[in-house]
């Protein structure tokens, strides 16, 4: 009889986005009158700019005449994307990453939960508390955690590395040995993002330690402060530790358009294996690459007026971002982030548990956000609610929050 | 200092198709003069149907408007793509398979190569001898194999079901047990189809073995003879034993647009799990869905107009494919397939080796098409052509090789 992995049984529970919408489903289903405000999962709202429309319009047409249409893509992507990107992420920032350390991909999601693929069973994984649990999650399906234990609400066999007020949201360097380390900055769930000095210490640790740094950029795109990095490889010495996810769907509401991107640098090497190697054979092997229309369509991100189309609306989440962060403020809630994130960290009211806060601030006010501790057992007592919403609804939330 | 997966080093050159790339571009580049046809890797060369261009125009002016813009799919793909696929492709050949099944990605390369990932790590996978390589490499990086021996050209610890002119193509049931048996019909490469009465006989194996069938069925679209299965689900008691993957790649052309999708059963059981509940965590924690765009467009592929501009297409690649095998017949070589396939398997002339004669007919003719060998040691002395070049280049590749 075929045995299943059965790593996946130590899963508590489902994904956790999928478990909050069944549950909005079926408050939905009982209150089909309330007009449900939904600030939970990161999910953009403004349609995708012109320049990115016309030329997504424009590779559909090619793809319609025998000359200029295309089949299978170059395994790491066209090269028209992966040079723009090279350029325009990197070499600008004064990154020296060239299109060869770049792998287009269908998004950060896949990426960040095929990337352990690369590493022995036997690798620790360092996340931290609370986190993306895709990073996580990942981790264990392929059984490199142990146990998951209700009470404490951790794996074992896992460094978790506590993101809490006291320390700023910053996670400490781990006093046990860790391998893969999950950095996420600006951090999802916690808004907050993380100085050029401070990065550097991570990478100084990994070179030291041979550690593999798995940075995830997401949410670049919002730093609005001086002195954030917008990339890893802005540390010296990142190209010998650190694997940097990027991501389309929150930089150019590619949420439902599906890109993103992963730098492995050639000289990221861990025994005689080069991990750029590792992952072309990767991707050649179990990935097929993205669609050339939406390639195009990410090619025109970066056109000067797909730029500035794209920066425009951050700008409007941003703005959100503020209007949330600073109106809760003003009514007395204790809140992080959305400074250069879309995402803020409100403490909840009262020393709430975070499901808790989740049902009231759905049931009472219609409001659906992601409870803390969904994102690890250091995030209870904490609400993540996103600038993704339209203007019109952020300032809605946040009046009939004011009223509880 | 973090270890890598050494799986990987198993793995012998470089993923198959890309290989052969590599070898053509330097070909092409030591003879710019030379016009060389491609019959090699399966890329299609017809341009998209109409109704399919038309139907992603029209998605992407939806991701222009606020009221119709679309962010992250439901999971496991938009049910009015899923319906539509339940009902044409399964339930009006009374199958029955229904939408909550299906899992919408974006290819079944992808699929093909993780879909493992539900499987214990000891268990033993058996594939076809000659094989698509995904199936086989997937399970080397998971570590699910031995080592690799170039004298047999096999791995140990895989069990593998030869496919020879001797048995007509068609696998042995195992004789040593099998837990994940990979079986693709019609064939790639060698292009033949299999009776539902013999496919019948693995069902009633697996179901008495416990064993899991992964059934590719890529090239469904292509068969022209009754009583060959569209979908393992005609068999009976299938549901309790086979997975099923498929593509639009060959059915609509869309190795570069990017559309495919999983079956699993709900009566899929091992142990205590449902495969259909793992594969829904694992596409959850693992993937974001295919774009709307390309949802949209597949869609499109179903509608009368669609399925009508698809249906010619494939006539054309099988019109092409009666020409290459009637045509090299007629010349005396000995051919395979292309009466229910796209792919012509033939036997290398004067035993010659298979990567032999693919230097030869690259350098003599121009010619590049795929060394049985690249997919497995029953391959040697075979080769395999595809019909998906245009009719013209069909006629002249054939004309070079008369002339060899």
């Amino acid at each position: 009889m075929t045995r299943v992995n059965e790593n996946y049984a130590k899963l508590p529970g489902s994904y956790l986005f999928s478990g909050i919408a069944k549950k909005v489903a079926a408050f939905q289903a009982a209150h089909p009158e309330t007009e449900i405000i939904r600030l939970g999962i990161g999910d953009v709202t403004q349609p995708l700019a012109p320049a990115i429309l016309k030329a997504m319009h424009q590779a559909v047409d090619e793809m319609g005449h025998a000359e200029t249409f295309r089949g299978y893509a170059p395994e790491q992507g066209y090269l028209f994307l992966r040079d723009v990107i090279a350029r325009e992420d990197f070499q600008k920032r004064g990154c020296d990453i060239s299109a060869d350390e770049i792998f287009i991909s269908d998004g950060a999601k896949c990426d960040a939960g095929n990337i352990q693929e690369l590493f022995s069973l036997d690798s620790v994984a360092a996340v931290c508390d609370p986190v993306y649990p895709v990073y996580l999650d990942s981790n264990v399906m392929a059984g490199r955690t142990g146990q998951y234990h209700e009470d404490t609400g951790k794996f074992d066999g896992v460094v978790y590395l506590p993101c809490t007020e006291a320390n700023g949201f910053l996670p400490e360097l781990p006093k046990e040995p860790a391998d893969l380390i999950y950095l996420c900055f600006p951090n999802n769930p916690t808004g907050e993002a993380i100085k050029k000095e401070d990065l550097q210490i991570w990478v100084d640790y990994a070179n030291q330690n041979g550690s593999v740094l798995l940075f995830d950029a997401a949410y670049e795109a919002y730093i609005t402060e001086d002195g954030i990095p917008h990339s890893i490889y802005e540390c010296e010495g990142a190209k010998t530790c650190a694997i940097e996810l990027r991501s389309f769907s929150k930089k150019a509401g590619f949420t439902g358009t599906r890109l993103g991107f992963t730098v492995v640098p050639k000289e990221l090497i861990r025994g005689n294996a080069s991990l750029n190697a590792m992952w072309a054979r990767r991707q050649g092997s179990k990935y097929n690459g993205a669609p050339y229309i939406i390639q195009r369509a990410g090619e025109a991100v970066y056109s000067p007026e797909g730029s500035r189309q794209v920066e425009e609306q951050i700008g409007r989440y941003l703005f959100n971002a503020k209007t949330i962060r600073e109106g809760l403020a003003a009514a007395g809630y204790t809140v992080y982030g959305g400074v250069n994130s879309p995402y803020i960290w409100m403490k909840t009211p009262g020393n709430m548990k975070s499901w808790e806060f989740f049902d009231h601030l759905l049931e009472n006010a219609g409001i659906v956000g992601t409870p803390g501790a969904g994102f690890g057992p250091s995030g209870e007592g904490f609400f993540r609610l996103t600038a993704f919403g339209t203007y019109e609804n952020s300032l809605k939330a946040l009046e009939r929050i004011k009223k509880l």
